[in-house]
């Protein structure tokens, strides 16, 4: 099947190798003209500009966007003026649901589909396959059928059907009408932030379990630790999360990785613990407060990485400025 | 290699059953005759008491403690008293880690080994085998070797060596001296706690994903829902967790495992909600408290744990208490 | 000064009776005739109508809504629509202040002033006097400043002035452009969401002071209280909070009101415990989260309230199968 | 009524002068012999060393343990090992509330009453009053009774009596007996813990409220600002600290402190943001945890202490690996 595709960055190139691996004709379109002839030289068709991608596709069209979610609904727009009906432009960022609704209500009377498509997988998806959670009209996601197969998981496999949950166990998914795809691939990543924060603080308290053999301060303002002798183990952290791969309770992906990750670099020396958050998580803890959904450990995972920036500073100041207040205490030095 | 276990219950039984499999002789005790006649059909020996099962051992002696932790301690002591030199008492329970340095401290004057190994894989490890987490003297641990290696997940399968993790993949490791093994595992499952809630969480905002179908009430202590035609998703949950399974970063035993219950029962008739926790997850978050290592996400997942058995409610009560005094705020009906 | 107040329920029918005892001249009108009636024994004027309302107010006229949040948009045009240029509508109740910013950029072509005022209080205002929190046009701020002046805590009081503070000691401010006095009140609220979550979670703690005086089952599934001999205390929770009001660091009108409150009922007999939550705080959160700021405290009060009415619920019941799932572990009778 | 202080720190120093004020017989030993001659230049009698401060008091002797929680024990021990039958031990730092249990059935065969004192009042007390929560035995508290009612709040004032509290409205409370008074010490600072990060939360959301301002980026990994026209206010922190203080329903003690620190500073820029925690925060949550009360609020403000001393370092840095290893991310630069 042919398709275009915008923006060939980490996500966008990988899910162009994939599908060209198994057929598809791609037409790709990028501002920097590199990632063009990176995948040129691996079969893609290149276009120079959004104008001659839509001319080197076959109608009905079908141009997905990967791109940041704060140009996406420009480049929509861009793209469904130019576009015809029966086309469809399908949007496989990390944008906000509530954009798939609107613009999929503003597209909707030219007749050109919008499609939302949550896609998870990262730079592993070329290899394992992309999980897509997709919202959009009934017709226009079953005409895209042969792409989401491609790009998701169970390509090539055999898979048991199962008419409770249709395509999931093949990697893919019609969440819902617009938005859908969004919402849930939102929520995944909510959810990704707080298994992540969980492993990140077990690890964090196994390596403090050597907190006895150093000597704690004992002052009027530091509690005493108050028995060293249980705090004098020295865990080695990459076996740990080895073997906790094998056989536990809480075995996954991201602890297989993160057990690779202790490998290479028992004590993290390569960051700075400085961590990025893109947004999911941000609407996934809006939404539950909208919906009056406790969400109080996705919310303190999305508020520590909000932390590990720097962003509490100003609320420490105002605690030790209280602490000076009514007890006299001074800042310690670092 | 011969062994006696002590305690038949869900997990004690079936390791029994996994070691029989691989060709160990296990003694079998327990307080009900019915738990140690099943396994004798199974090839296991029976013992009437601790002292026939120790009779029934031949020195050095190995006895697997697999029993609630409250009464553990007192259950070590007696067969350490019944013991001879050489010996080796294991709890593969969810016992504290203190009382592990604690015992061995105890038993070591004896020349008894105490060994501590946490038991992770449920009602699935007879079949998947279980991941050990182990603490205690080194040539102990080395003694029983044959012994983790068959519970562990690695039995009968070629795995890779890996000096930097040592018997890691093949799911058991010795952590360290005496307590390590169930510091490990109570630090486990206190990640596990969080990563079930991260889950439970977000499964939750996506079932209130169709809020604005309903109504909300507009009065003086209500918010209104601001954009209803934002909440008209239906979301198919079983799916949604299956296709998750799939080449998403939030893959993992739990969601598998999640996925299968939400197949059986997507509404989850069959549970009311009243959670349960063990003991590790308190553990986890009182040695977080005490080495001073932040725990937001394992401290919310547990106390959300306690609020689902109503030990909120007082607190509950002393806020509308407020709302009325300051307020004239009457709580809602049911 | 002159001023017409729509919207008579508990808020609205005390800020005109404090401005009736000095001397102001009040306007009011409601949905329900008999609390127009309440007033107009007091001293008010009736209005039987918006239209009446406002053709009994002399120009320029000063319109106070005190109404829910969800219809204060609607009457708020509905009124902007009958008012002439130079007039002002002043919305005093629990809106979003993203409204006042939109409402007041509708209104400004109209030369009619919209003015956000945050009010705090509560029931206890009438004779207190209420905090108020303004956002809007300088020139209609301080047209309005009798108003403001007689309904906050400083009217009639001798009070040193501040420049850099300006009115705040009076118990009124102008927070800045539209907008800004409902911002100011929103972040109040999710304070004193956190404030009183504060209280509470410790009076809980103090009433499970007791709990080594039980039993606590010793099972597989239950932690065993450790130490039940240092859980012996019976708190006697009225003298408590009373005591913590004189010299203690959290003293508070809060704290007086819960100390009052547990007086009456020390047990908070007559409360179930189900909290609701008006806007602000969840607003509150939101903005934190899209500006990047943690506010783990508030966002644990405030879920804690969503939890009180069952809000949580679906996510306990996934728990629970997840345990099921996985150790065979059934949920425990109430 | 003579008493002994040990310990002529912050605290036991204004004690001193709060009891000399007020006609008591105050014999002072501080290991600082500067400390020592600074109050005896006020009134009060010199002790060179502990047993010379014994000598110097009459039978039945009280003295008063003003210490650092690490060391009162072992100075608890040495004094009753010197001490004389009917004499009296009080302890009025933040020790644990298990100490004054421990040591009270140590002391009490040898007839010395041992009294557990949390003290709340910081460098304030001296003249406020100190609020003081009791535990111990009936009689010693009783004899105490003029040495407490000096230190409260209330002495020389007329306070109405109420059977139901107690002298719980002068500031003094016998909470019950060993261990009592420090329990319900160490949930007043936990609550204190909760209030503050309350409030500092919430100036911290006002703080970032011209969010709107500035630039944000927008690429893959950062969220864009979606409104921000909703964020350009700049809010007068100090303004608006005070006019919570009239009125409001978040008036306190702390937040008068806080008014008071932002307008000697408004952007608090004699701290760094490092915040200490003295111990009851940590015993208050370890004991919700044993106890199974829900404490997401204490919890959270107790972890954002830990994370301003960069505790939560290496979990962050796990985050970074993950996101590194499943999406390629790359830290951003500071």
């Amino acid at each position: 099947m042919q398709i275009g595709m915008v923006g060939l960055g980490r996500m966008g190139a990988n899910m162009v190798r994939r599908l060209l691996k198994q057929g598809h004709d791609c037409v790709v379109f990028d501002v920097n003209a590199d990632n063009v002839d990176a995948l040129v030289k691996e079969g893609a068709t290149d276009a120079s500009s959004p104008a001659d991608l839509i001319a080197k596709l076959a109608a009905p069209r079908a141009v997905w966007l990967m791109l940041p979610a704060a140009i996406t609904p420009k480049i929509a727009r861009d793209f469904a003026s130019k576009l015809n009906k029966g086309d469809a432009i399908i949007d496989g960022g990390n944008s906000f649901y509530r954009e798939a609704i609107d613009l999929s209500g503003e597209f909707s009377p030219l007749g050109i589909d919008y499609i939302d498509v949550g896609t998870s997988g990262g730079v592993w998806g070329l290899e394992r396959g992309y999980s897509l959670m997709i919202g959009g009209p009934q017709a226009a996601v079953k005409r895209l059928d042969p792409i989401f197969a491609s790009l998701a998981p169970g390509a090539g496999q055999h898979i048991e059907e199962d008419a409770a949950v249709g395509t999931a166990p093949r990697g893919y998914l019609h969440c819902g009408p617009a938005g859908a795809g969004h919402f849930v691939k939102m929520v995944h990543n909510g959810i990704e932030y707080g298994v992540m924060a969980a492993y990140a603080e077990g690890l964090n308290i196994l390596k403090a379990a050597n907190a006895g053999n150093g000597e704690r301060e004992a002052d009027a303002e530091t509690a005493p630790l108050s028995h060293p002798e249980y705090y004098r183990f020295d865990i080695n952290l990459p076996a740990v999360a080895e073997v906790w791969r094998h056989g536990s309770v809480i075995g996954s992906w991201l602890l297989d990785l993160t057990a690779e990750a202790l490998k290479q670099d028992p004590h993290l020396k390569n960051y700075d613990g400085r961590v990025s958050d893109s947004g999911e998580g941000r609407w996934t803890l809006q939404t539950a407060v909208e919906t009056g959904v406790p969400a109080p450990v996705l919310a303190s995972a999305l508020f520590g990485r909000f932390s590990s920036r720097g962003e509490a500073l100003f609320a420490e100041k105002v605690l030790s400025a209280m602490r000076h207040a009514f007890g006299g205490h001074l800042e310690k030095n670092r």
